[in-house]
């Protein structure tokens, strides 16, 4: 395999107002999150794989003694109202030529079926536990940002760089003609944050129209944000002196 | 050189019901000593070799005086039953790119010759020395496992990933309607182990109903066995806190 | 995107006796100092972005909420003695087979335009503060050093090699037929130089035939040297041995 | 740049029963040392540029002003009895990507000016430094060992491999049906060593059957040779232990 590769496991009629979503890992692992979620609870139908050789060169051992590649797949839902193409992965490509390429790749076979809008997800790491989790987003039309605010994303307040699929998707898909955001869960940084994620889930279900049954989710996040107020306690009575601790978090997962 | 090349050294006619049998470089060096056993056992012949820009850039120079390029090369079986392509060689390719490059070439050339099969060969490291030295594996397709459990290999107890070609080229194989395994030798991950490559000789003698002699490989499993048994004595006699060391044994080569 | 990418945004008519002036970042940073002051100054159109996989995978959020690329732009001026071509951006190619992919792609789009000349700007560190602040200069043809040293740009002096696409655009570019040099101000190397940008800024002016105010640049050259004197000198007052600093700054910024 | 370009600055007329030189950076800097020698002692003509991406992205500043990119270059003897075809330069490829595809664009020249055989000049480092100053050998053929061995070139003896060019010419030609040899200077590896460069600089002279004045080589390589003594005799009488250093000297050049 000399180039990503996409291998597409049905024939798939053109996508209605279809809407590209990315579940990606990344910061609080927010993308993958949403991804995996969003493909078990609409049921989604997977439809392509895609393998690159910028990718680890590792294959996957499973439980009942199968082997998987590593690789990203798409799975599509079609909704009453749009359509969405979702994709979700073990990783991102491991360099910059890498990333590049995927993203190419990703692009092309969107675009071929019918994507109309790039909506990737990510982490906006702040180093705080919130606890409003705030979704920041900043997009590639004016568009876009008007209908994302309708939903209190926040545009404008986000600062730096998006490293990865989450920046280059929209960028990208910019120059082929394609509406683009990425939309960011307010999360620390230093934990998978569920509850983060949750509202990406809920904006996400209210853009594309498509109703998300929420309720695992909620459950979920409750539960990790339980475990993260306990681990932060933890580390506070641990600190030698605690004062200087205040309002900054030592992150210890990575 | 730009790419992966395969340079045929004669010109060979298709094989009957083709297996493609790897000995590369890896945990415990099982792959690579069943392959040169089988080679050598086999008396197979050798029909091409292959180059790549992903090797390192460097060359051997030979006892004769001669030079060889560092490589990978065919060899093969023409048995009564089936026939079996054996690939050995000095390294794995460097990187990512490199190893799904070379994948690509090994598995185009294998079905251009006939192959059916990929049966690739590694070591599963335990960080102990078992004196059964079982034999575990992961599979493309319930055929090839349902075959090969017949002759005691174990399935859905290895886990984590496979690195390198043992992975790759059953993986890849399959996006090309090849059936594959993985054959995991269990090893130490210290030591060359000989003992668990002859247990993965037996299973490819009676996988593809090829009769090997054994008896050489025999001795070298006893003497090598000695060995490490001295050498794990030594280590335990030289622990400062001797007790803390049952279970788990130091490795020492890498 | 597999390769650097040009996107043109408008259709341009050829360049009149065409010259390529780069202003990417560098040593002192007088490249991209220039490159930005001759673009604002001139009142350029931008008519092109550069795009590579060679870059950092990464984008931008910009303050109104917005995503932009990682990217170089090509502005032009239209003159009356002759048409500028200006290259700026974030960053240059992070290897070196992305520098040389990226200075190929940059010189197709020049001549394509009608470039003649091309004539990069970096900085020459000395590791000291000269209130001179000299340029030195490289060429690849007699006839443009004759025209340079006519402006009092120095040559012969400057020693060692210039890394990235201040030495790679022109020494490329004498292959296909373009005249080429690299101006260097001189600079300590550990601070922007806005003063040694003015020089620079001057001669292009000057050698191009195009009047350029220089009142801005001026204020912040000032400004500038007032700042890294007063470093300069709380630097020697906090050092232990000040007889060891004389002649040998030590340079904090990198 | 994408790609390893040859430049060829003149139309030249095939080769004479052809011999590829190469005098490259390495071991002892004794190829380079060898290639540099031959050029201006035999005044050879310059024929071709080699440039390449993986070459460092730097070009070098001269002493008139002028800039050199980073390059290999070509040169030519026309001999009485046969014609030699010299490769000599600044650097090798940085990647083993790189030194493969670099070694293919120069057996491409070769071939195509009618080389018939490739001898490239190594240095084969044993840490101590003998009077002798032997040339060891590795060949990819019978007959060229018998040529080589002639004149006193030993076979069989040096171990190990060769890093780049200097092994990868001569094993790449064979599969273009080259005639191959890397022939290498015994040396210290921690000094240049124009002694051992004189040795091959004999022996080349005497294989092509092509006069070569040695005299200035010979003054060279005593000056060289006053230097590396003294300065080893300083490494032996600034040691703590020298009854420890008998034997093994440091070597302090890399």
């Amino acid at each position: 395999m000399k180039e990503t590769t996409i291998v597409e496991k049905s024939k798939e009629k053109k996508l209605k107002n279809g809407v590209l979503v990315t579940g990606l890992p990344g910061i609080g692992m927010i993308g993958q999150v949403v991804g995996r979620y969003l493909v078990e609870e609409l049921k989604c139908k997977k439809i392509a794989l895609l393998f690159s050789p910028h990718f680890p060169h590792q294959v996957f051992m499973t439980k009942s003694g199968g082997m998987r590649m590593i690789r990203n797949s798409f799975f599509v839902h079609r909704g009453r109202k749009r359509d969405i193409l979702i994709l979700v992965g073990d990783v991102q490509a491991m360099s910059s030529v890498g990333q590049y390429e995927v993203a190419d790749a990703v692009l092309d076979y969107a675009k071929k079926l019918g994507v109309k809008e790039v909506l990737t997800v990510g982490g906006y790491s702040t180093g705080k536990i919130s606890e409003q989790r705030r979704v920041f987003a900043v997009a590639t039309s004016d568009k876009m940002r008007t209908r994302l605010k309708k939903f209190g994303v926040i545009f404008g307040e986000a600062r730096g760089s998006i490293v990865g699929a989450a920046g280059l998707l929209p960028a990208l898909g910019r120059l082929r003609d394609l509406e683009g955001a990425c939309v960011m869960g307010e999360t620390h940084g230093g934990y998978v944050d569920t509850a983060s994620a949750r509202q990406i889930v809920l904006l996400i279900a209210k853009y594309t129209e498509t109703p998300v049954d929420i309720k695992r989710l909620d459950a979920l996040a409750k539960e990790s944000e339980k475990t993260i107020k306990k681990v932060e306690e933890d580390i506070k009575r641990n600190m030698v002196i605690p004062s200087e601790t205040t309002g900054k978090v030592v992150s210890y997962i990575r």
